[in-house]
């Protein structure tokens, strides 16, 4: 086990109609004067927007609104509010929604407390030293942005989506009712099903066993994880279903699944590249399409780690290794499939001539490796990529 | 699934020699003038007091020493620490071993920054409002209370052992170094592994059914001390053992093992009167006793319950759910004696002589009923103590 640090500070308050005290909790805190981002307008269809507004209102919360944030958050709405942010003075950024949602709101709250601009903080060019505090009202269960030190952006510009970590990321508070994701749709289910999984394999499969509590409890959240997709596929509102997935997504990427073990999410670095370059495709649909692709191309790395992610996760029965590994890497293609997901490229009507742009894209120009158990250069992101058609 | 509220902010450090940072981590939070409490003064012997004096001292850190913890920590310890921490205005404490130490520390915290007696904290006379913050270096996987808001404490005059609970209960940094542990004797060790179980057991066995996450991570917490505890009784210097153990401490009690379940540690109720009584019982030794008399008293209140528990933690594979379930407690006991337990009272020396105080302490004379799946009343916990004999 390698040594860690564990530090997941975020107060989550969970269950139905918690949403309703978001006034008082932030009032609890001390704030009177916030942002509220949120996304395309759903939560006003649904009726959320109101019955937050009525909570803030009710606690004399002056409110400033950045709505309209974008799947695959944008770097220049994330400059407008952080200008917004500084004109208003704001305290803290509420942000009711999902991750795009959430990491809008963590590049605005770091740009809010800094003089550069939000782009340096991914490329490296800035570190963040301070951030307003941050809570939200989840709305998908997905990308675990809730409770992460993680946040992702795209630069339209430059066509890049790049991320970064930082203690700062962490919001303060997490308000977590699973009834608002009954509305979520199958298919954006199905991705935040294939997103969790993935923040959770993604630390599985690392070069540093044995790590046997931590393997567990990444086990524990696959396993409640598929179950919870399975049943949500013929109920959207099965409540226990919705509140198994959303627990899991904060806990999936809140470093839980990865005490003692390195952290980087190598699956992640190529899938950003395909939703960077094509802004249609979910984040977990690229995952959905990728991961397998990944597993089958790595698999011979570590062999019995992969037999017991196959016995452990999906149940496999092969005596031998190999034949427990690859089963288990083909019952996960077959869950993802079963749940509505992509299989290949050709599903997102990509040919064999996007590979090569994609490396590129993902090799940062082939300037660097992604750590896996090999270092994967250009080269071996283009065989994976292969891999996917 | 309950609604939950989950909040653990304790920074863990983990690792080797990472206690030897302490003096640095300390000043990072901007502290330069602390109290240090340890117990009957092992780490002065190891080197582990030396080595903690020598970082403070680096790093320019006053301190004053509260050292003679004794297990089962005392009240008139507690506050004579608050009479000094008062005097000498420190700014948070500094606990150096293990659940006694933090326990004594958490209480001297809370009195510090009160004007009334410590004991009116577990008593609900008073309500802690503020604490010094506190720190710790882990020396013994066992009551997790580096990350728990509960801190327990012993009125010798009263002859009373009483815990509470309270936010300000959590520390803000926890220092784990697993090598820090492998001077703990088998027999504390086993003791160690019978208290996080028991801190894992007691949540998942409340009436609040379906939790499939939690479960499910109760479940990994359980199997990973149990292989450990195996391990340990071999070789007590195996450092991946040692830190799943540690690991497993936090997490069986900073409350992730119940989120969406409800939260009485009805065991701890009993055997809280067991070594409050006798002084010279430890904790996990009266949890090992008490836990499979309670079971095969309760386990009819819900079987299928139990059955999980016997089917996913000990691979009992019994077609009958009543069956599961019994095998399930047979092997937990087994288990506990192969760890070299005490399975008896008898083990203790005592008799059914002492059934009638002990029943009458831990229901307060009759006074309160323990919640578990059914009210345990003065005649219930009598029950269970005869069936300890």
């Amino acid at each position: 086990m390698n040594d860690f640090i564990y530090h997941a500070p975020t107060k989550v308050i969970f269950g139905k109609d918690k949403h309703k005290d978001v006034g008082a909790i932030i009032k609890g805190y001390g704030y009177d004067n916030i942002m509220l981002q949120y996304g395309q307008g759903s939560i006003k269809k649904s009726g959320l927007y109101d019955e937050v507004m009525a909570s803030l209102a009710e606690n004399d919360i002056m409110v400033v609104e950045m709505g309209g944030v974008e799947p695959n958050p944008k770097l220049s709405f994330v400059r407008e509010a952080v200008k917004v942010a500084k004109e208003n003075k704001v305290q803290m950024i509420l942000a009711v929604g999902g991750g795009s949602v959430l990491d809008s709101s963590k590049y605005t709250a770091a740009g809010a407390c800094a003089d550069c601009d939000p782009w340096d903080f991914p490329i490296g060019k800035a570190k963040v030293e301070n951030t307003l505090p941050i809570g939200c009202i989840l709305t998908i269960a997905a990308a675990g942005s809730e409770m992460s030190s993680s946040a992702v952006i795209t630069n339209m510009e430059l066509n890049m989506k790049r991320g970064f970590n930082s203690e700062f990321n962490r919001c303060k508070f997490a308000i977590m009712n699973p009834e608002l994701t009954y509305s979520v749709s199958a298919y954006q289910t199905a991705c935040g099903v294939v997103d969790i999984m993935a923040h959770t394999m993604e630390r599985y499969f690392r070069p540093c066993e044995p790590t046997d509590l931590t393997d567990r409890i990444a086990e524990s959240v696959l396993k409640s994880t598929i179950a919870a997709g399975t049943t949500l596929m013929k109920n959207p509102q099965d409540y226990n279903a919705r509140a198994n997935m959303m627990w899991a997504s904060s806990l999936s990427h809140n470093d839980l699944t990865g005490c003692g073990r390195e952290n980087a999410l190598s699956v992640h670095q190529l899938e950003h590249a395909l939703s960077g370059e094509y802004d249609e495709i979910a984040h977990g649909a690229g995952l959905a399409v990728l991961f397998p692709a990944w597993a089958k191309y790595i698999y011979k790395q570590n062999i019995p780690r992969f037999a017991q992610f196959a016995r452990r996760v999906w149940d496999c029965t092969q005596a031998d290794d190999e034949a427990a590994a690859l089963a288990g890497i083909e019952k996960m293609a077959d869950y993802f499939k079963s749940i509505g997901m992509p299989t290949c490229l050709a599903d997102f009507g990509l040919d064999a001539s996007c590979i090569e742009k994609l490396a590129d894209l993902c090799t940062f120009g082939k300037q660097r490796k992604i750590k896996s158990y090999i270092d994967m250069d250009f080269e071996v992101v283009k065989e994976i990529f292969k891999m996917c058609l």
